[in-house]
């Protein structure tokens, strides 16, 4: 709990953002596993900050130090700790917004809560401690390989504007992780003109699972679909979720059924998931993320002691969250993944027949 | 994990659709509690079956029997078990549908997960399970009112028409929890119609907590509001869920920001919670729910035994599941919220001080 | 936690010595597993009061019944809720004892802790519990049928006077599951001659696990080892455990290290667990079991109003409980083993792909 | 679970014996905490290696590296991390034992579990290890500090040689953590002869906490005592634990019994719990260590091939581990104590009433 995730496959994060280091610990990994550092790289890569005018500009290189559980390339099963040791932790001016609560941010929440104000640029509040899940994701991804399941992600609505089709292949090289060259061009645009606004906006970002097996998942409480909420709505920024058709709501039973023939469903808008559990279909959901809450606009607010205050950032910031933001919710579906993949393995008879006779 | 739900405040649901009986285990209670029976009798009978004609016509009374861990009318902190035996468990005719899989029911994932088939009313994944959910609800409810804390639950949509306010008293007493008088003649008809088609409609519900501690909720990964998204995701024929303002993906930070002054926020876009804690405002969310899949139009699907065949179903199903839903949301919410209070109580010194000196 | 046990195959105990019922909801059944409904009724029947002088003479059938988590003679995945209804739960005279801490038993501590009183025959805290701990651990035993993994107990010492010998087939039809028929007769003079001193004694049973596969235990905090532990720790009146050879703290490294050849381990001084995991030869352990706390001798205590006063008990009781609880440390060991079977399943990459591919 | 210990007040621990790092997260430390470095430090120094002629001499000076969870002096709340880089890491020469399983340690278990030999020094089956565990202990300590609970741990018998006092202020200072100064020289000369001998020898390590508020442990399976019992026997090198009097399996009710009066028990033979929740009595236990499994004489083993070999091992190794583990048990006690002392604040509504009234 806290700052853990998973069951079996679990991670614990931990850091600051502008404290020593970030960094997690995965437990039970399975021995084993090609350790692939490249991909674990490319992920953290993926995410880092700086790239282009789409991210904040601070410069982090996010060069993960893989501390134990990994000898002569393979995973051992005993846990591995990586650490992301923050470069840009310089001693900076905090003066300006150090007692103040910042609207948008959890600087009011985490001050009630502890009774204590890490003002250092939001502190574990920061989105910067998802580059720990990006690295757990990227384990989960090595072991996922394994299986030739693949987990993709992309953006699929900035400001209101949807992309028309889902090209996960374009997403992948895509500066937005865009899922529509074409609307991307739009996209481009609205953000730049909410950059130069002081603004930010928000955005829509699609997952789907290919491959999976039938029947991950855990009735009741720890369904499919339920951890996959659960993981995605503990992401920054994040304040919604829908699995499969985003109209079922709307719809008649006839409509949102999903028929069944020998070759499989007529249709998938259950996205690939049936009481909690996958179906074999692809796995499919939307996650809602907020825009950025660092904009560069006078906002009101109190500071610590109570008295209102003009608040003036400064710095530099994402204008849009929801790009980072899909590279982090695919390593979270990537951890959901293997978890409940190891928690099925225990769910029959027939399987531990399988490993112990 | 699996079917239990929460960390401190933890309940275990148990039984099958027309089984012996279906019942949970509350762990967690704190002791002291007065023990309302009258309470969770009325939650039990909000959420039961067969009242009226938006509801499946089965007959349960759904009487809740209290095994253990109150004492002379006070919780005394042991395990709480209550049990509802399945009245309406007749030795029914399952023929036609033994060895069938219904689409957009769990029958197929069930089936190749475990092995098994348990044909009788969906077995495990019915959503009778989420009688046990209501009676667990109702304890949590109990603790929350030595707080004065509020979990209000209604229908805000229904087949896309949307309520135009929030009435959560008028939904108490409704027949469909509905938040709006007016709409809800509209939805009654349409409703009627699509019952008179065979077939069903989906809805959102709409849930409200008021007068909580600003504190709540554990970041990073057991935050207030990915951990409602769990509990709501998990309840049967959810397929989303939204927290504060459902437009915040399309919105500027400007327009979503909530600014802050002495007397509390100016707006509540973030739905009363930020960085995953609750800052004192109303926690808000929406709830989407599919249509109900028993439908009694002619559907195609297979056996057992991979034949194609064709679905005719009979019997007696909810038109639309969002109805009783409102009332195990409701549940959901209550839980949830006990847990964080339990949980927020040990995240500081003063607290610890407060308790032991 | 609190009165769950287990991470996979999980257990939940509920109810109270005079209270309705007690039973127990087992989560993490695997499919399949053929309920052996006859089992359960006999190791229920072994650990009954009543039985013979050596145990309380409290009525009770101690009838299971199975409300869920069973369809066509097969476990189908789900829990499995086993449910006991208390028949002696006569309306009795408590008035001596109502207000009163008993020495040795947990009266004091659970006023405290809780605030509240539960008199009826020390409630929560009786020995009753173990009823449904014994039920677990049938289903248990049904799973390690498959493997043909067995768990054996006896008792080895009582009052000081140790078995010369562990015939633990012996031990399955005596009246005192005593290892040894020779020193069994000592042990029934020792404990008539306390029995009519009114007073009671202590005593140590030993465990011995066959027939496991090499690796279960999951290093460094849920060991094979550690978790045997905690569980037989949890038992009423357990005050400690010993893993292997028991002089093992006394002897060199030379005599206590066990030597390899290609047929196996030339001593088992290591109890058959290497750095907490098994390592393939027989489990044993002793599990010390103090007095029973309910003598019928004038004992010093105080009131829960702080009074000192004068405890007589009176009623049935047993005279030795680690008679008895050798029927619940084996119960809790299958447990264990079964927990440690599934979670070890997930651990290396050969048993996922033996499972998935 | 895995590589986790306790419920609210968990740790992690990582790391191998020659990999990089060791290390661990604990998270569920309450905030605002005053955070002192050089208890850290102190704590850390007591285990470390090298101090003396009874402890291995591996070069390790042990200096953590705080790198989250502390701001300004104090705990904020979210997770501790510490970091112990390996500075013995030197590259070994291995070849001698690369493929052997070493008698007594985990080699062949670890080989057979995760089909991976990692063989630098025992890799994660090493007592290094629990240089994290006594950092944890120490974060522990300092919660325990706020209210006056004190840990006290020393050795208490050595290869049968028990002491004649239980002298904790004198254990502090003693090259043997020795409980009892007279009885220590005999102890260090036992100890130099086995080490002359090649040779290795157990010992006894006991542990008395003082100062505890009643209402401690959480029945029924995460009592204080079976907590205690899994938190030891987790300890490299643990064989068993006893609770209060040793003799308890002995004794009489009447001689076991203690009787209780206005100023409190008139014995203490239940080691300062009941019913699993401590009861204001000092917490008394006892905890057995095998003799150190390195020893320098011949040994007959086998490779992971399995051929027969002659084991000869040299280097640098504890003649006894009990020393060094008395450190490790305090420091695991503490963590038990401040988690059960967080999960106890959560149990009744009058301290719920404290805190959010």
């Amino acid at each position: 709990m806290f700052n853990s995730f998973g069951e079996i496959f679990r991670f614990t994060t931990f850091g600051e953002s502008h404290g020593k280091a970030i960094g997690v610990v995965i437990d039970g990994v399975p021995a084993g596993i090609e350790f692939d550092e490249e991909l674990l790289k490319n992920e953290l890569a993926r995410r880092k900050p700086g790239k282009n005018r789409f991210a904040t500009q601070r410069k982090e290189d996010d060069i993960p130090e893989v501390l134990s559980g990994v000898f002569e390339g393979k995973t051992t099963g005993t846990p591995i700790a990586i650490v992301i040791f923050n470069k840009d932790q310089r001693s900076r001016d905090y003066s300006n917004i150090k007692d103040i609560f910042r609207p948008g941010h959890a600087d009011f929440t985490y001050f009630y809560k502890y009774g204590i104000r890490d003002y250092r640029g939001g502190g574990r509040s920061s989105a910067r401690e998802t580059a720990a899940r990006v690295a757990a994701g990227a384990v989960a991804k090595m072991i996922l390989k394994e299986l030739n399941i693949e987990v993709l992600s992309g953006v699929i609505e900035i400001g209101g504007i949807r992309a028309q089709k889902e090209d996960f292949d374009y997403a992948k090289n895509s500066s937005l992780f865009a899922l529509d060259e074409e609307v991307e061009k739009e996209w481009i645009k609205l953000i730049d003109k909410k950059r130069e606004e002081h603004n930010s906006i928000g955005g829509v970002v699609k997952i789907k699972i290919k491959n999976l097996p039938i029947g991950l998942g855990e009735p009741i409480y720890y369904k499919l679909d339920n951890v996959l909420a659960s993981a995605m709505v503990s992401i920054n920024a994040v304040k919604g979720i829908y699995i499969g058709d985003t109209n079922a709501h709307k719809l008649t039973g006839k409509e949102n059924n999903d028929e069944i023939t020998k070759n499989g469903f007529l249709s998938n808008n259950a996205g690939g998931i049936l009481g909690g559990i996958s179906n074999s279909e692809d796995v499919e959901m939307e996650i809602y993320f907020k825009p950025t809450p660092s904009i560069f606009k006078s906002q009101e607010s109190i500071d610590i002691y109570g008295n209102e205050v003009e608040v003036n950032l400064k710095g530099r910031h994402d204008p849009i969250v929801a790009i980072r933001g899909s590279v982090v919710a695919e390593a979270m579906a990537c951890a959901v993944i293997v978890d409940m993949l190891l928690l099925n393995m225990t769910r029959k008879l027939e399987n531990i027949l399988k490993v112990y006779k």
